[in-house]
């Protein structure tokens, strides 16, 4: 297999679009005595990272990132001041608030790395909304838990009161449960292609995005749900033409056999081997299966080349020298 | 005087720079029972003003936004979570999850509002850092009260333990004070005239902007504080030369003698004489005080044409029949 010949031939011409797990920018905050600045030092290692490319000559650049700690924590805010603000603020409210929080982070830091290298490169985060279908059979069964944990009578007020659906999660209580429906259009992406055209960075749908439904009258309304990050991201990389869709994850790359006496590292696949192998069960909803999904969708989506890697070896990945490599054929 | 002969000669291709209060995106939720949608029905009143601009043909719009009411609800949900989230998270991080959460909703209703009047335009909301000098001196004296009341016991160890500013507030109680600093450059301004250019409708400087410092190595850090945003509005519409800068309020004059029996409302005037004026005092602080100081600010740098007046009559005022208009001379 001739690892990304049409990538190459654009050298550093080509379109990136990086995927960069909300985990990655996560404090554990239920711990006192963290400094407050904490999510900046670890984003700096994030960026570091992506600031290495742009030193590289690499400038168009588009940044997603994930969110699930971090919505995780504002909601779980709303549900302990319940009292002081009984009207509880809806999901796609609180996945903009961190757009807001993780955006500032991201583009903070990674304006000062650039700086700090004699770069003159500024990033920018944009509030960014994912329309879902109100048919989407996730709004019937909603699978996502969220929050706190509570007793069945509980349960059945918050119900009542907001609407909430409540499952019973193991033996640890009841907890409020949100849907994860199929991203289908992302309302902003003119922009970004603008930005892309213009060598601009731009740091989007962050946390899979603000999700909205269409309603009869033609207008957008947010809707309590989250999207995954990694859908959104292929869904963007398809409708702005991104030459390479990266998912950064906290392994080198993507095995087959994972734990198993004959796992086996893929360095290059072709997407119809991936769908099979994924068919076969190789990989796990609750790990590499959602990535391994997303660039499926995004190679049969018409992209060319998607990669998936660790943050910490990102240069290497895009070289070729690390990394899982789909390509289309 | 002759009305803004200047912004007449340009026609519909004026640039405007719109600065919405807090006050008028906000809902009062300490009270249960609103719908969960009420933000999005108050801001498509003040969305439908500013829509009303861009079906007359003015397409170069930049709309800024304050965030009071909002931080001070994400503050204290902070502060009542201590105990969850011992690491409070600092207020230019608060800043920013209001930027995300107030940029979504007026982004939303302002997409919608157009789309139903088959306008095919969309606005974008971006994060905006705004520089402060480390030496403004109101870093030494921390005025605006934000949060919760505590005890004098309370605030002493709130104080110890997070660095806290607290002051009494009257009888009510020790509150913790932040610094209002003067804003001295908008980080991300390239990107807003960019899209000025383009006729691209920007979402900026909400909540006065994260305020940022720069440190001797170069690098810009958050900090705690807050920007007024009126000030940021009036920087930013100098920084990408505004034609014309309009502050919204509850009124739809300013008025000397406010009040009083001798009660005059202004229409025109001048940049001096409104100096004058305030030098007498005749604009409070708690009012139109900082209103006043930033339309100075923005004719004193540069600007030709500010408007004070109120969101109901925003077409009018533009059209010269509605406000008070400042102009250079």
């Amino acid at each position: 297999m001739i690892f990304s010949a049409a990538s190459k031939n654009k050298g550093k011409d080509l379109s990136i679009l990086i995927a960069l797990g909300g985990n990655a920018l996560n404090v554990d905050d239920t711990q006192g005595g963290i400094s407050l600045k904490e999510e900046f030092f670890i984003a700096r290692q994030a960026m570091k990272n992506i600031v290495d490319l742009v030193s590289d000559g690499y400038e168009r650049i588009i940044i997603t990132h994930g969110n699930g700690p971090q919505v995780g924590r504002i909601f779980l805010q709303q549900e302990l001041t319940k009292e002081a603000f009984p009207r509880q603020t809806t999901l796609d409210v609180c996945v903009a608030d961190t757009q807001g929080r993780i955006g500032y982070i991201i583009q903070n830091v990674f304006n000062n790395e650039c700086r700090s290298r004699g770069l003159d490169k500024f990033a920018y985060s944009l509030i960014t909304q994912v329309l879902v279908d109100v048919q989407d059979h996730a709004f019937n069964d909603p699978t996502k838990p969220i929050g706190a944990f509570y007793s069945e009578k509980e349960a059945a007020e918050l119900s009542c009161k907001y609407g909430w659906v409540m499952k019973s999660q193991a033996k640890k209580g009841m907890r409020r449960v949100v849907p994860s429906p199929i991203p289908l259009d992302v309302i902003e992406k003119q922009m970004f292609k603008q930005m892309l055209a213009s060598n601009m960075i731009a740091i989007v749908g962050g946390g899979g995005g603000i999700p909205v439904v269409r309603r009869e009258s033609g207008e957008l309304e947010g809707v309590e749900a989250v999207i995954d990050k990694d859908r959104t991201s292929a869904l963007l990389a398809n409708a702005v033409g991104i030459d390479v869709f990266i998912i950064l994850t906290e392994s080198d790359y993507v095995y087959l056999d994972y734990g198993k006496i004959t796992e086996k590292k893929i360095e290059n696949i072709t997407v119809d081997e991936l769908v099979k192998h994924h068919e076969q069960g190789q990989f796990p909803a609750g790990s590499m299966g959602p990535k391994v999904e997303a660039v499926i969708s995004f190679i049969q989506g018409g992209g060319t080349h998607a990669i998936i890697a660790s943050l910490f070896h990102l240069k290497e990945a895009l070289a070729g020298k690390s990394g899982t490599h789909i390509l289309k054929e």
